[in-house]
Formats: C-alpha cells, structure tokens, sequence
C-alpha cells in the first residue's frame, strides 16, 4: 500500500491565505485500477490562479473542497501501469495536486521526453503559463512591429515570455516588476525598459517609458499598475487579461469614486478591446503550434527563463503565500522528489 | 450670395446641455469653388454622439469649436456644382451640420437613389446608426443560433437594427425600452421579449428574460442596464460597446464602492470580450456588405425601421436635448426643408 502526502484545503481563506487554511496529510494512495498509474511527483507547479480555487465563489473553474488536496501541475515519474499508454519510468506531465502520489487516468498523462529540455519545463517554459501568454499575446494582444507592449509581473514565467515574444514580433516592451534583482533580469531577458513598481516614482517613469502610449496591455496583476497604464492606452489598445493577481485577496471593493464608469468610457472613446481569457480555451486549437514555436525560439536562443526551486511538499503552502507577494523570482516550482534525469539538480534556471 | 440657418455652438455644456449652449445664427455661404458644390439640406439626423462634440475634451473624434456649426449627417439636395462628380438635382449624402445650406468638397458627398427607398433612410437604416448596429453586432457580438442577446435603447436606430439582425442570425432577443408605446413596437419588431426599463422590477423583468443568461450585451446605454445585465453575463459574452448615452450628461464619477475591479474580475474569470468601437472604423472594409445585406433583408421583408421627424433647422435644439433624454420614437430627423422626393412627407416609418 502506498501512501501520499499531501497538502489540503483546511478552510477558506478570508482576504490573504494564513498558514491554517492548508494542512498537510497523510492518505493512503487507492489500488491502480485498469488504464490507470500509480505516479511520484517529481516537480509541483505553483501558480497565481489556485489562490482563486481556494474560494468557495465561482471562478472558471470549480474551487477545491474542503478537506481536498490542493489542486495543481505536476511532472511526475509513472511507478506502476495499468494503460498501455504509460510504462513505469515514463515521465509525464499530471495533474496530480499538491501531494507526493497519486493514482490518475492515464489518458489524463502526457509524456514528456526527458531529451528535449529539461523536465521542470514542461511547468513553465514549455507549459501552461508560457501557454498562457503565448495566445493571450498572439490571439488577443496582435502585436505589430513598432507597437508598445506592458506587462506586469514581467520576472514571472508569465510576463516574461509575454515580453520576449512581443519582442520577437517586433514589438518595443516595458517590463514592470518589483525590486531591483527581478529589474537587472528584466534588461536580460531583452525589455526595451524595465520598471520597478516598487519606486516611488513608479508612474512618472511608466509614463516617460511609454512616450508613444501603449498599445497592448498584458493584464496579470490588475492594481496599481493598471491605475498607471490606464491613461496612458492607445485607440485601439489591446488589453488580453489573464490574471489578476494583487486583487486575489481583496475582500470587499474599495472605496469610491465608481471607476466603472470611467472604464466603459475609455473602451467606448478609445475603441478598447478587454478580454478575459485562460489557457485551457486554447488547448484544442493552439498548444500543438506553441510547443512547435517555443520550441524553436528555445533551439535558436531567441528565449531565456528562469525556475525558482523550493524543497519538499512540506513547504509548497509557504512558497505559494511568498508568490502571493512577488517573492518568487522566476517559476516557481516546488521539486517534491529527486529527478531521476537530472545531473545539476539545483541549477536548471539562467 | 446665399445664406444658410445655422446651429453653432455658443459655450459647452456641464452637464446637461441647456438651450443657452447652443445659437442660431443667419450666416454667408462662401462662393463654390473648383471641385465644390453648393448644397440644401433637406434632412438633418441627430445621434447622441454629438453630445460628445460639444465637450473641450477628446473622443474619438475632435470636439466641434465654440463658435462652429454644429456637427451632423444630412441628406441634402446639390444646388450648384463646380465638380464632374455630382449634378443639381442630385440627392446626396453629406456631412454639413445643423444648417440649411453648405459649400462642401464633392468628393466628400456620396450620391443617394431615391428610386431605391425614402432618402431620409440614408441617415436611419441605410445609413451610420445601422451600419453601426451591423458591424457591431456581426464582428464583435457574432450571435450564434440559440444564443441570448439584450440590447437596450431597442426602439431607436441602433438597438432596433441589433435586435432584429440578430434575429436574423437565430439568437433570442431581449430588448429593453422606455414606456409602453416603445415596448409594444418592440414586439413588433419581433424581439422575443420586451422589457421597460421604467418599470420598478425591471431588474426582476430582465433577470426572467434571461434563464440562461446573456451570451450578447450590445451596450449603448451603460448606467442602470448596466448594471442590470452584469450578473447575467455568461462565460464568453461578447459586449460591443457602441455607445453609453446614459453617462454623456455624467460631470463626476459617481459616488462609491469602485467597482473598476469587479469588472476586471468578471471580464478574467468570465472570459468576456468587451470592445467599444465606431462604425467609422469599418466604412472601408465592410460598408458595402452592409448596403447589400440591409437592402436585401428590407426588400424581403425581414426588418422594419421607424423614422421619428421633427420639422425645422430651429427645433434640432430642442430635439436632440429631447434625444438625450429618451423622448424621441425611432430614428430622430429634422426635416429642415422639403424633400423633392418625398408624395406623403408624413408617413415614411412604420
């Protein structure tokens, strides 16, 4: 008998998560059924959006129960197969949660082939929120050559491929992130300017680094960096919204003037298109020509990224609460078990 | 020398417009030129845009200058020409104001067939606010069979086009109006429900109207059916914005809570499209299917129109305030002076 351990949802959180709203458990893993595996997790992604499953409201996808594990991404190691689909060894990616094992349908599972780059990647570069910003930006942003691109949380798995493939269609990117490390990185990885939203002068030098306006707004933190963008969008600015991270712990609307109003106006004079959109709308369509393109940018060194590893499931629900608050710098992964492909465990990123 | 009747604006509105915004003033017509002609304006229309002009600050167009004609579409007779292009005698679309009489660039007039359908048409049906209504509709709304759509303002121009060329396109439709007159000539229009925003339950009238929620919110209106429709958006409702009559008058943002991040949270987890636009963004590209697809639904009887005339260049004043207020029925015209083409200029709507 094999047994997990995981990370459940132990109450709702209330604005910010504390500590309590997660407990770590122990749970016996079910017998492997036919056409299913027994799977490790190797690597855990964190991401912004599973703050919002943590809630009992409607989002785009169901909240986890109370009592649930934690929802999440995983790559995993196949230890035992009842499909023919998958071998023990195969590596895959899963949607197993927060959790050290778990028993899934193996045609939930999608081989990663260790050969190609390295398997974290399959959460990040060559997965769901490079995906992410991959058709938000080419499906709704529609970058045009001499065209000016923002995008928030710019050092994030996100917001940095959001600049670097404006840049490949030639667009000219302003990356805001916080702190001057996150900043450094940003000039690395290409941005014609990088902007810390930490600084006081935070909205002076959005403005002078956006002398022509902006013509596309990559939407993933909302906030105050939405209040410095907004004057500053062209007619016909493309705003793709994805996320909408420092508002996932607001309680109750703030206090007025209305802005509503204000928006409809802008969008209305402006001509604005705002959509809204998540990655999984895309799957069917897209993710075929994303992993032949990304690929190829990661081939051609057109592409930089950057992993920030935490050890051990026990310490998946601090890592999550420090991304919360940029802490993270990079993808944030948390490495559940020994990679079995890996020969520099603790050196993937750049 | 020819004089014409003007319209100009003396000061800009704060708020409301009062009559003292506007003047009438007798004026001199400049001599026509090579390439010009020499015009009679025989209809007027006035459009809620124009409440935008009179305002210092930017639209999407420049504001009309304070001792200018007002702005506006006519349909006029040419008098005299010094162009190859049209003919005295001619009926033509033109761009003159609120005014009796205009010099105007030839090349700017497009020729109207009186043979065809009432001339006046060209500003209602035929012509801007039904092209916008068409363009709106099929490139951002794109109805689907089965789908639900809510326009409001469905008596005037713009809404009664969306409403019935949605039909056309097999979605359900939800129209909402002011008074009993409007909402019974909306069940005329074939809406599958009607709706009187002046009703106290309006809220619970609309909410029973849509079951399955709103798949297509044409907004024209924004303020209180805003705030109606919003709860009722389905994941991936499309909302062309056209127009938000209710807030041209607005000086201030109203009071408390702000509700600028309960949109951007419903446009990201919802997936919404919201896009404002001007149907002079699409005249190159698909004003000519618009004269086909139009025509062609008339001639075959599947739309009707109502036009709503108010006779002399001195009453536009007092129209368009009426207009700002809801108290026009179907397209707004002035009839400045008589159509040559027109047996019964009483009777042209239905």
């Amino acid at each position: 008998m094999t047994h997990t351990t995981a990370v459940v949802l132990a109450s709702r959180p209330s604005g910010a998560p504390v500590p309590g709203n997660l407990r770590l458990e122990v749970r016996k893993v079910p017998a492997v059924q036919e056409g299913q595996a027994l799977l490790r997790t190797i690597y855990l992604s964190l991401d912004p959006y599973m703050r919002g499953r943590m809630n009992a409201g409607r989002s785009y996808a169901k909240p986890v129960g109370i009592g649930e594990v934690m929802e999440g991404g995983t790559v995993c190691e196949v230890l035992e197969s009842a499909s023919p689909l998958v071998t023990p060894g195969d590596i895959v990616l899963a949607h197993c949660g927060w959790q050290t094992h778990a028993v899934e349908d193996a045609r939930l599972l999608r081989r990663i082939d260790p050969g190609k780059a390295p398997i974290s990647t399959a959460l990040g570069v060559l997965g769901m929120p490079a995906f992410a910003a991959y058709v938000g930006l080419t499906e709704i942003g529609r970058p045009r050559p001499g065209e000016t691109l923002v995008v928030a949380a710019a050092a994030g798995p996100v917001g940095s491929m959001v600049g670097q493939i404006a840049r490949l269609h030639g667009a000219r990117t302003v990356g805001i992130a916080g702190g001057p490390r996150k900043v450094t990185w940003l000039k690395e990885l290409g941005f014609d300017v990088a902007i810390d939203h930490r600084s006081p002068g935070f909205a002076d030098d959005l403005s002078a680094a956006v002398p022509h306006g902006i013509d596309i707004y990559f939407e993933n933190v909302g906030g105050a960096v939405w209040d410095a963008v907004f004057d500053h969008l062209n007619d016909f600015a493309r705003v793709p919204v994805c996320g909408l991270i420092s508002q996932y712990n607001q309680t109750n609307p703030p206090a007025g003037p209305d802005r509503l109003p204000l928006l409809m106006n802008a969008i209305n004079t402006k001509r604005l298109l705002v959509r809204g959109f998540t990655q999984r709308d895309f799957v069917a369509t897209h993710y075929e020509r994303f992993q032949s393109d990304v690929s190829g940018w990661l081939a051609g060194g057109s592409l930089k990224y950057r992993e920030d590893f935490v050890d051990g499931i026990e310490n998946a629900a601090e890592a999550f609460f420090g991304l919360l608050q940029g802490k993270n710098f990079g993808k944030l992964i948390v490495r559940v078990s020994d990679d079995p492909t890996s020969t520099a465990p603790a050196s993937h990123g750049e």
